[in-house]
């Protein structure tokens, strides 16, 4: 799914009324229950504590308050005024969702006032501005406190959510209980994984390192939860010290299993032994952490300002987790389950077009009941734990829409007369998958089929390349988009993001696009990217052809400097249409290369499909897969 | 010429005694004739008050004080230390030439102390750091200041410079008379162009701007000088204001035609008016500019601190300066002018590689007397002026030393069993080139073959590649690599560099590299780069190919979002030796590029050599201009 800017566009929205909301919230402005002083002003945030991509429905707080349900945003509320800033892709669907009570800010408009700018000017006199401190990240936070400090105000954090006392019905915040995964999976045990965090740790002479991204504790625990639809993730911090792991999370929450796993239940022989205290202490026990070690206290640059905050200036270490690296770069049992669990989704996807060939034409199948059709046949693959995102299932027109999501409002039949995308994804448990391919059941157009085949040509030139180490992401994209620039076309996203192994969809910190990311390190063997070029014709049709690569050696026969050279495999395993590609256009490199891939889809799909019985699956592959050129 | 990370190599050196020269500067720094209290250390940076990339023989303070010569480097003297810090470049160099009074400091080695941390060190409880603050840019006075504060010293601002004074012969600062460059070559006058600042600093709602690069202040005023070798420049600073434009340089350097020009002889019809002042008097000039104009006073980051800080705070607007973009974009006179002096130069390549093709195989050429050569017959081309850089005119192994500057001490006679690298460039009053051809006089090995044919091969992949408006040029440093990159080599500098309208050779902001600067723009038709990949066989032989290329607009069959799209037009029209070509890794379209290119250099080079009556050098160019494939 392609990653950057990402927005959950929705083509039809209802407007929710927000005056006893915000007369509550107003209230609690001034309740000195909650806040030591009055305040002014509130702001509303749209993520959780730990700044995460997805969202569970109790941390939705912006989206409760101003009605507004787009991924990127934010609400302030003063005691006259609420206002609502969101970015270009939600200006229509705000202006929908948020009723009169809201001013919209239009975000990225150079005559857009920044939400410090607009409250310096709405604030009175030392104006007291509050904040749930966990909501927000320490980026925000510190260009925001110093506008407002220059200009004579205050940005207070509130411990207290102010719209947590507002929301009557607000869901509970997720409890699933933890699964252990082995190390037949993860390839590394939790020990292991905690042992080496320390060396890093005492290479950059830390005495503590915090933890506060979901995905990063589930990787170093071996845990997995599922507190985060799509994400199997569950909320916790975890403080690693030279002696200690203190692993805050509601102890009810750990079956006997994960109790066992993290010999917890009196089990000797562990390497590291695990403490465990209630979620809400994290902050407290990193202030204190000051005293109790020796050296900086290594703190992600992303996290809160609660956390953050907690470490004097002068002890922290601000530097990108060292797991967020160790994490991406896969072990050899992670690969491996990486394949296994895309040979599983190669499977459930020849099920699925072959279905789909045959539906079609009768005109009964929907947008929707396709993307369910195809969520029931993944569902009977070995080890399957849900999807990794929304299926993308779009056709026609709503291809151009890039994260569309198809809803009872907006659901079209497919046809025989438009192109159908289907991105989508599943989480195994020895794997997380995301493939996008763009099928035609009737006759494309000449246009059409330039169009798939310049992506085409796009996705084989960036998963052939050859590059030496130290290469970043950033330097291969033009490599996806050569093949469109040369007639005058292009895409407004990445090429590729980083995948997580049973872990987030989207996972950093590697990426290709054409911006630069300045935490982005070099790509590393081990890796596993997205290769997702595409072309969107807006009003008519989309192109996407998605694939993971694994980063890998290059077999070169200079070596120069002795940098070593990588490239990339590709490990997502279906067809690619072969009525959408015209041949004219491709190389004989290219040609060989699709040729290759199709007839590795036959072995290694084909043997799979024909162990789990499913022939008319397998005809149909065999159908896609016929050479070319 | 590469431009990234230059470097001056020396391969030999001789050490200068720096004994009396330190003593003289220790004395000073307890002088209260030169310093308000006695200081504790003065930094010697090696610049001049313009942040200029070459400098004159007056600026080379650095030099003068340590012994060391190459193009970066840092001393910093305290009363019983004195230090260099040099970057990996330049670490045998340095030690080669410095004596036993000195450190040396390699920047760039993990455990290496940056200057502040060593002075920190160093320093008695409250010290002062003194420096010129002209010679110190903003951007590095701002972080070195504030580690020296944290640790309770200061860094003074010595308004006399204290190596002058030690420096008793030194050489005169250059006034050597400035010429007008008619707008026949500019193609806009200079009072349009300060309308146009003013227009720029209207929208930024800039009451003043100030001018400090030289090459800018050359540009705005379409004057030239001869105050740097090779850079067309002249010493001095302007200010414009709404209503003002205050030139700071000596008047008796103004020459009747230059008086004229700038409208000071009293005559009328004048758009702008221009007020000479004393070079030295910018500093307090632009302290009092607060009280005179309203808004804000627009600053390049690089200026020295000297100007950055006569401004407070609150009144800078630090930007890169508005004519850096406009000088980048190259308008139609310019760009006539630009192709003109390739013709030219052109020509001039023809004639010496004709007669190095003759000359070589009889054991008599060296480095130094090819390059001797080049240079006179460049002088006999109309509007010559000078070389645009020292002439790298390397054979076999020089070759692979980047920037490798043949000396006496280093100059090898050219044979027929090497390959002989030239990079050359020159400033004609039209327009400034740089130029690398590769030759084999005997006959190169199939690898010599292969890594040229591959260089060629990157170099075309660039020019011809197209590309929407908005990309920057790190995102097209890719394409100039993978045919090197696909076998596993690489070079180690960028691909391109801007290049100035007979002004700098090395001209931003953009630049074609992997790495990504935070002041580049997007590239824009008008402008004009280097395309110049490399390949280096340390100690054997090196491989450039270097035209320059102008950005034009591409004829797309498409036009996505309206973006319009770009591409590379050649301007240099030197033949590309056909003997070092393996046809066999070439693609077809390859091919035709180079067929096509060696047509258009038999036209146009082909018809000035026959107009100017070089038979010779003309048979010589048809000959190398052979279809190839």
């Amino acid at each position: 799914m392609a990653c950057s800017r990402k927005s959950k566009e929705q083509l039809n929205m209802v407007v929710k009324n927000t005056t006893t909301i915000l007369k509550r919230l107003r209230a609690l402005l001034k309740n000195t229950t909650y806040v030591t002083e009055q305040i002014h002003a509130y702001i509303v945030p749209s993520g959780d504590a730990h700044q995460s991509e997805y969202i569970a429905p109790c941390d939705c707080r912006r989206e409760f308050v101003s009605g507004f349900s787009g991924s990127a945003g934010t609400a302030v509320i003063t005691n006259d005024k609420a206002a609502l800033w969101t970015d270009g892709r939600y200006y229509l669907q705000a202006e929908k969702q948020i009723d009169s009570n809201w001013i919209l800010m239009k975000d990225g408009l150079p005559d857009t006032l920044s939400q410090a700018e607009w409250l310096t000017k709405e604030l009175p006199v030392g104006g007291r501005v509050g904040v749930d401190p966990y909501l927000m990240s320490s980026e925000t936070w510190k260009p925001m406190d110093k506008v407002l400090k220059e200009a004579g105000h205050m940005l207070v954090p509130v411990s207290q959510n102010l719209v947590d006392l507002a929301w009557e019905d607000r869901p509970t915040p997720p409890q699933n209980p933890l699964m252990v995964l082995p190390d037949s999976y993860t390839g590394q045990t939790w020990e292991d994984k905690v042992l080496k965090v320390r060396e890093k740790m005492k290479s950059k002479n830390c005495g503590a390192f915090v933890v506060t991204p979901l995905d990063e504790l589930a990787w170093l625990f071996n845990l997995r939860g599922s507190d985060i639809q799509y994400n199997p993730v569950f909320f916790g911090y975890v403080v690693v010290t030279k002696e200690t792991v203190d692993l805050f999370i509601e102890e009810e929450r750990l079956v006997s299993s994960v109790k066992d796993h993290l010999r917890l239940n009196g089990s000797s022989g562990g390497k590291v032994a695990v403490t465990i205290h209630p979620y809400g202490h994290v902050g407290k026990f990193v202030a204190e952490l000051v005293d109790k070690v020796e050296g900086k206290i290594w703190i992600n640059p992303k996290s809160s300002f609660a956390v953050f905050n907690a470490v004097p200036k002068n002890r922290r270490y601000v530097q990108p987790s060292p797991v967020t690296a160790m994490k991406a770069v896969k072990n050899a049992t992670e690969i491996a389950g990486m394949r296994r669990a895309h040979l599983k989704d190669a499977v459930t996807l020849c099920e699925y077009f072959c279905w789909l060939e045959k539906e079609v034409p009768k005109g009964t199948v929907t947008e929707v009941s396709a993307a369910e059709k195809l969520e029931n046949i993944k569902r009977g693959q070995k080890d399957y734990i849900s999807l990794s995102f929304d299926t993308i299932s779009s056709t026609g027109s709503h291809g151009a829409v890039i994260h569309y999501k198809p809803s009872a409002e907006t659901d079209l039949p497919l046809s025989t007369s438009e192109i159908y995308l289907c991105d989508s994804g599943a989480q195994y448990k020895d794997g997380t998958t995301d493939v996008t391919r763009t099928m035609h059941f009737g006759t494309p157009t000449d246009f059409e089929k330039e169009c798939f085949t310049r992506v085409l040509k796009g996705n084989i030139n960036l998963c052939t390349a050859v590059f030496p180490q130290g290469v970043k992401g950033h330097m291969l994209d033009t490599l996806a988009r050569t093949s469109l620039w040369n007639v005058g076309l292009d895409y407004l996203h990445g090429t590729g993001h980083g995948v997580g192994a049973f872990l987030n969809v989207h996972e950093g910190p590697c990426g290709i696009s054409p911006r630069v990311s300045l935490t982005d390190v070099p790509l590393e063997e081990g890796m596993i990217l997205s290769d997702e070029p595409g072309y969107y014709e807006d009003g008519k049709f989309g192109v996407r052809i998605e694939n993971l690569a694994l980063v890998k050696k290059a077999d070169t026969q200079h070596n120069f400097k002795n940098k070593g050279f990588l490239t990339f495999e590709t490990i997502t395993l279906v067809p690619l249409q072969n009525k959408m590609i015209d041949p004219s256009l491709l190389t004989e490199k290219e040609v060989n290369w699709i040729n290759d891939y199709h007839t590795q889809v036959r072995d290694e799909v084909g043997a799979e499909l024909k162990r789990q019985g499913k022939q008319e699956a397998l005809k149909w592959m065999m159908k896609e897969t016929q050479p070319i050129g």
